[in-house]
């Protein structure tokens, strides 16, 4: 969360902003609320996107942007494929899953192979939100309990439900910290309170003193494969593995929320979750499922997903599951698969994580390069050892100069954090690097 | 939510039916789970729907069903204006509303055209249930009250937040009544506790009661404008009008659920709160919204949209407010007003009510008809004055061997549903009178 204009949001503006994106802000701040930010909160820089294509986003007078932060995009802004999948099925039929709809079923055929044998069931949703939500509802029909665990800085989405899981939120105050969750640290290996090769296994053992503590009451324990919000933190090595063995033997279930870091972005393995050599009981997708189409699934195993209707409940979701966003997703799993971009967010990604310790050499305030294929995260710190959120936004804005787009996050909002459409390409790669070198030299 | 026919889900299948269809219905339950109940619950029966246009529904032998109950295609099924919106977006860009994009903008201000000046921001998600949540939020953010009111029967989404004041929900133990809500009885005024003309006043009593007694505490009363799950209830003239009444003298917050009944389903009016001459603070859209696209959003006063972001909160939604998403539900806006869909709703809505009281003269077990333009209800009570669930099914089932679809709805079970595709024609609604005339003669 960039820190917040509220002159902005009360209608200051930049004097040398064209009179269509002025006008544009104006018609916006009139019908919308000032609670939804705009990215750079500043009429000037503010990105009016007119068009987007593969890796690139293109303003009102043409100039082209390198997009280093839509994973939504996953297979590519307006990937005419998944176009192509939509227009074709909005023609034919969709309506809700209620009806027997062979779209959904071979979506969920083709999920269902990218995961290990015993996630067998899908259920649908429209976002990761709801995914959210529908996975710690499973979890409490399942066990029959109804309390969670979640990571500090940890962030699951907007309905309710799950900003009561999400520490990242709770420090504006507007959502207060429910009884019922419980936060433990992130397993930040480089920050944090344990490191070396063992802070897996001692961070685990956070979990096991809340299960202990609440004995027979935590339902399930929910994370992030890969830490977003909280900073592009990798879990350390060990640390789901021991994480899932307290729970399990203490029969609370595990939530892998794979919404920013499935489908592939690390490269090495579809999910994040497999880093860790681990099986979640409930994973939740959403963002890159359908390539922006609105759609979201929870996958889990089948007792799990039948706890539902065993508790004397429907499912029924009215947009989830229909048969366009079948279609859709089923175009992105293709995409990913036929045009291997797995590989690519393996190699692309070497080339940015290896550009990025040469330039963690040369520049003293970069502490930190870290990340798995296309989920990269440039951690701050300036020389008083402080998170340097100024030159972090310093870094973002000199680059939106350079028309590359580049976000910062984190609680300390001191991490430049990299997630590109997965059709980035290694040249693509090595221009942002030597933009970057540039405005690190301007920060010394 | 018809009756539960478990040796369905654990794997019974009729025998005449195409193996076709067999086949999926065993993909389909090996993928998903049984909560994701089926239409009609008999492979026999079940719809396999191939393609659907306007208001039929084609099956896999190409056969055409008149459909009653598709609200969500409100525009007719595969209305090709909305898809060609979709499609030329989708070819343009659809990042997210954090970068500046008109089209969302200019839908805001196209649907906002169709409010009460007073209500004049909106904020957007992807279903009716984050609306419900959000809408909830809004409520609590703004006077900081965390009890709700809702009525008995009411069914407001399927996130946790809207379960919990959603009675509908709750009877079957999966969702337990929780402490901040309070579930007035829904304004029946034809089976309920209230008859005759001031039926409305008096029902309107138990919520005065509910804010005096929890005095202080309830943030928002929430209702849809006519009650749908709870059984195509019309609420009785002046009940609005003087539960607003209390509210406001209150500090409650008024919400008007108008994800089932919006967008001119009523014909007479735009938004079915209208026909109570009152104006709520909030307004919750959906299912229709985009014709299937999955979208929904939340219309109010400026103040209490402001009081998202005063919590010290942003809000964002990733899909929510996409560019294609307002793209299909400006089409959508055009289409009710080029093709006069409201004048259409009303007057074929006049063809089927007025068939309805000649059935209701013949035919002793309907006890009521019911409703506004293309929102119908007609109850059947048997002959010891009991709710007539058997024979409102048998009725549905007749008619879909008849090629016509309709539900039953009610928290008895007993009430035939009507909103089918608001372009519907007075020559279908003919056609569905003959037939129903038919089955009812059967049920004699």
């Amino acid at each position: 969360m960039p820190p917040q204009n509220t002159s902005l949001a009360e209608g200051a503006v930049d004097d040398d902003v064209s009179s269509h994106k002025l006008s544009l802000l104006k018609r916006r701040r009139d019908v919308m609320t000032s609670a939804n930010i705009l990215f750079y909160e500043s009429s000037k820089q503010e990105l009016l996107v007119e068009r987007a294509e593969g890796q690139w986003m293109f303003d009102e007078e043409g100039n082209r942007y390198l997009d280093l932060i839509n994973n939504v995009a996953h297979v590519g802004h307006c990937n005419p494929k998944v176009t192509a999948a939509v227009t074709a099925q909005m023609q034919k039929q969709y309506t809700n899953s209620r009806y027997l709809n062979s779209a959904v079923i071979e979506y969920s055929e083709h999920l269902l192979k990218h995961f290990p044998q015993e996630l067998n069931t899908v259920l649908f949703c429209n976002s990761g939100s709801e995914a959210t939500d529908l996975a710690l509802r499973l979890s409490s029909y399942y066990n029959g309990k109804s309390e969670y665990i979640c990571l500090k800085g940890g962030y699951h989405g907007h309905v309710q439900s799950a900003l009561d899981v999400s520490p990242y939120k709770w420090k504006g105050g507007a959502v207060k910290q429910p009884e019922h969750v419980h936060a433990v640290d992130a397993p930040d290996a480089f920050r944090g309170k344990h490191k070396g090769n063992y802070a897996g296994e001692e961070y685990a053992k956070d979990v096991a003193e809340v299960i202990s503590r609440r004995e027979g009451k935590i339902s399930a324990y929910i994370a992030e494969s890969i830490l977003s919000c909280a900073g592009q933190i990798l879990l350390p090595p060990g640390y789901l593995k021991a994480v899932y063995k307290y729970c399990r033997e203490n029969g609370v279930l595990t939530i892998a929320d794979e919404v920013q870091v499935g489908f592939g972005r690390v490269g090495s393995k579809m999910w994040a979750f497999e880093l860790q050599d681990v099986v979640p009981d409930i994973v939740t997708l959403g963002k890159p499922i359908a390539n922006g189409f609105p759609m979201a699934a929870v996958v889990t195993r089948r007792e799990i997903a039948e706890a539902y209707w065993k508790s004397g409940s429907q499912y029924f979701n009215t947009f989830g599951g229909n048969a366009v966003a079948a279609a859709a997703g089923l175009a992105v799993l293709k995409e990913i698969e036929e045009s291997n971009l797995r590989q690519n967010a393996l190699e692309v990604g070497e080339v940015f994580l290896r550009g990025f310790e040469d330039l963690k050499q040369k520049n003293d305030i970069i502490a930190d390069v870290r990340g798995f294929g296309l989920f990269l995260g440039i951690e701050l710190i300036n020389s008083e050892g402080l998170p340097a959120m100024e030159e972090a936004y310093f870094v973002r804005n000199r680059l939106l100069e350079d028309r590359v787009i580049i976000s910062v996050d984190g609680p300390d909002e001191n991490i430049l954090k990299l997630k590109p459409p997965m059709c980035i390409t290694k040249e693509n790669a090595e221009m942002v690097l030597e933009k970057m070198n540039a405005v690190f030299n301007k920060l010394k």
